[in-house]
């Protein structure tokens, strides 16, 4: 079994970070689903998708919702999916988020929720410009 | 004159990100420029590629630099502008840091830099079961 991943985000930014990533690592190691969302979707269909989405992922372990950002049609669509008990929602996706879930894919759920959290919020950073010259020493 | 924007990151994801947040707003309200950064460029080439980027974004302001990743190729591409003062450098690119950036595109270099960063940070959360019951009644 695993936890599964459902990413829901505009068209075409979840393929581009799928495709990245599995440029990095060279897999994709963990089972997965892309909903893109398109402007002109009609929005009960592709409520219906995710649900759908969702519940081929689910084989016992959750499901993670990973959403490019809160408020915005990707996380109302997640909504859908709210009254299934093994599913969370993180919103906020970005390539170190992405990258830390594949390297923890076999935790439960609720740690990995924390995995993509923490990788999210580790991967942003400023690079002052004396961290710069540190940093740009070995790079 | 104002702050200008560099995105550095694994093509395809700079686009699709741009992308998505000129379908979000309408526009991109800030001058900007996206280097693609492949798997095959010759690294040599892309460092020139992102001074000559930098330099012809800068109007006295500085430029802020935005990579999707701390220590991979983009944000070692980055080093190459290290040596200009009115640089900042960011990783961790998502559309909430981005859609940020363009709604204080008329900040300073360092406020900006403040921007990126708290939209960043603020855009990543976990929906909690029961916060997604409240989020989801105003969806």
């Amino acid at each position: 079994m695993n936890v599964a991943l459902l990413i829901i985000a505009h068209a075409p930014l979840g393929q581009a970070l799928l495709d990245v990533t599995q440029g990095t690592l060279g897999e994709i190691p963990i089972r997965h689903a892309l909903l893109d969302v398109n402007r002109d979707t009609e929005p009960d269909q592709i409520r219906r998708q995710a649900r759908e989405m969702a519940l081929a992922l689910e084989q016992g372990d959750g499901v993670l919702v990973i959403t490019d950002i809160y408020g915005s049609t990707p996380s109302n669509i997640a909504c859908a999916l709210q009254d299934m008990e093994q599913v969370r929602i993180v919103t906020g996706l970005n390539l170190p988020m992405l990258i830390r879930v594949m390297n923890y894919a076999g935790l439960d759920l609720i740690a990995l929720t924390e995995k993509a959290l923490s990788g999210g919020h580790d991967g942003i950073l400023a690079i002052t410009p004396a961290e710069n010259r540190e940093y740009c020493r070995h790079a």
